[in-house]
């Protein structure tokens, strides 16, 4: 087996099928709209540093995966009314504030390619436009005139802080069991995912079967869509994508491709991982190495191969819902999510 | 006049009467008692990080005001239901969060007489468990079943974080006009102050007018309590509360005591002043000079004369209720705020 991390391909998968957001993005069009307005209405401010700080951000090209779910699964169960539009700015206020509050934790220089909020203006007002976004979240949840929509979201939150902290604390240990990484993930990634769809089963008053299957379905979007994250870290391909290679090697925070790596490894690889992940001690030509052993053990493509698995299950949640192109659009961007490591 | 802090005593005013405090935990500490098993209850989690770090600042001591200020306005109007207990577990909640957010923010080392959950833990966890006690604040208000309470104490922590936005790139600028001033410390202290009243109104529904009189009680009351603890911080009797002397004007921030100094100083002052608070360019001795000054032009005395007049306000827009216990210890409270600095 190569020792490149682009051995990723060997599996002969077809390529990511890159119209595929594409099509969701052409499909939510028109609600993406109002939802943009609506963002860039509530994150306005007297206090000028507020909108420039959290628009900074918010308007620096990221996908807006999360409200797309939300107009997608609108889509999917017929919604006619429009509250899926706030809840999808909510969504995307909370997931901002997640990131602005990550970037000032992880002492982030670069995001999407730009200059980190924290590096232009520093801690302080990056930790309190983060506040003030995710308060605004919750005046646009409240808006939604739900309660269940409201007892959704507001746990959210605070599984994704709690799925932090556990990081935060688990964050170098090698030893790691794969069942504490998914619940890490899950609270810190899938957990958000998970409510942009379910809050439309709710406010669309179809039963539980389709809340459910809205939660189940991005729930499993979501752990799929991080596992290949915590791989891609690791892949040439991540610089195709405008980021930078080895962030989870040199924070020292590990997530599954190590964690089997470790798991696989010779005494000696374990030496080397415990030395470089657990006690930080890096010198130049470590990463190199460190891909070198996950290519070596496969990890990169086992790590995938689980995407693959939950995404199956996030496809399979939607079994309930009769065929549609919006069924379609979630699908292939489950495929999407899963294959964009290839 | 003489040239030490305490010349706040030179008003021959009536000490303050410690016992108003004592008097309203009395009458609030059944209720308080279910407020702090609540607390307990909603900052547990799995990950043993975040009750340990939350229960540093939560059990170090504080005063409980604000949940306070919720459980006498409970009895003000004669409440009989529960939901006030959740809400003022939610406002502490709150409080809390900010606190932690802003050690963070203002690098504190010391709160209440203690080692700051930041400088223990570092900022990573710290940033995340206010985050989490924000996320669960709003768990607890969704379960006060009301929308209108909801959107009061998300409005409220919005402001908050706007507040401190704004008074981080207002600090330093020694020509703040009164106004803006009296803007920063109603949206960073007083908007809660208010919400933890005003709720109680919208649970007990007894109508707008008890609602806009409990609203208004708490924010004068918030808006004189915060001009208090800017006097307090250049005061003696600071040090006798058991906290540090001097943080605003080593942080550089602005307060009604140095805007009237600058205000009122010679051209040779308001150069001292510059170059201390605005480029905070400060030496051995530079704290004493400040103290000074402001005793030389009363700006002390005059900081606690504003903070009565507010105080008073307070008092008065508790007229519409009819005399009770509850009501002379929320006028009590009032004095004792204010006094305090005596």
């Amino acid at each position: 087996m190569s020792s490149n991390v682009v051995n990723m391909r060997d599996h002969k998968q077809p390529a990511a099928d890159k119209e595929a957001i594409d099509r969701l993005q052409a499909m939510t069009a028109d609600d993406m709209q109002l939802v943009n307005e609506t963002i860039l209405k509530r994150m306005d401010s007297p206090v000028a540093l507020i909108p420039e700080l959290a628009g900074h951000l918010i308007s620096s090209g990221g996908k807006r995966l999360r409200p797309m779910l939300t107009l997608a699964s609108a889509k999917l169960v017929g919604y006619e009314g429009k509250r899926h539009i706030g809840l999808a700015a909510a969504v995307e206020f909370i997931h901002t504030a997640t990131l602005l509050h990550d970037d000032v934790v992880d002492e982030s220089n670069m995001r999407r390619g730009k200059k980190t909020a924290n590096l232009i203006w520093g801690n302080q007002p990056t930790v309190l436009v983060g506040d003030f976004l995710f308060s605004r979240s919750f005046e646009l949840m409240v808006e939604s005139d739900s309660l269940r929509v409201l007892k959704i979201l507001a746990n959210a939150a605070a599984v994704i802080t709690e799925g932090e902290v556990l990081q935060l604390t688990t964050a170098n240990d090698l030893t790691t069991s794969e069942e504490k990484y998914l619940e890490v993930i899950t609270a810190k990634t899938a957990v958000l995912f998970a409510a942009a769809c379910e809050v439309v089963g709710v406010v669309s008053e179809q039963g539980a079967e389709v809340e459910s299957g809205l939660e189940a379905y991005g729930r499993y979007l979501g752990i799929a869509f991080q596992l290949v994250d915590d791989a891609l870290d690791y892949s040439a391909k991540q610089a195709t994508l405008g980021k930078e290679i080895g962030d989870d090697f040199r924070e020292g925070k590990v997530t599954l491709p190590t964690i089997l790596a470790y798991r696989r490894g010779s005494e000696e690889e374990q030496k080397f991982w415990k030395s470089t992940m657990e006690r930080r001690k890096q010198a130049e030509g470590d990463l190199e190495k460190a891909i070198d052993l996950l290519s070596q053990h496969g990890t990169l493509n086992d790590t995938i191969e689980r995407a693959r698995h939950y995404g199956n299950m996030a496809k399979d949640s939607l079994a309930i819902f009769r065929d549609s192109p919006a069924k379609k659009a979630l699908i292939d961007i489950v495929d999407f999510c899963v294959m964009r490591a290839y």
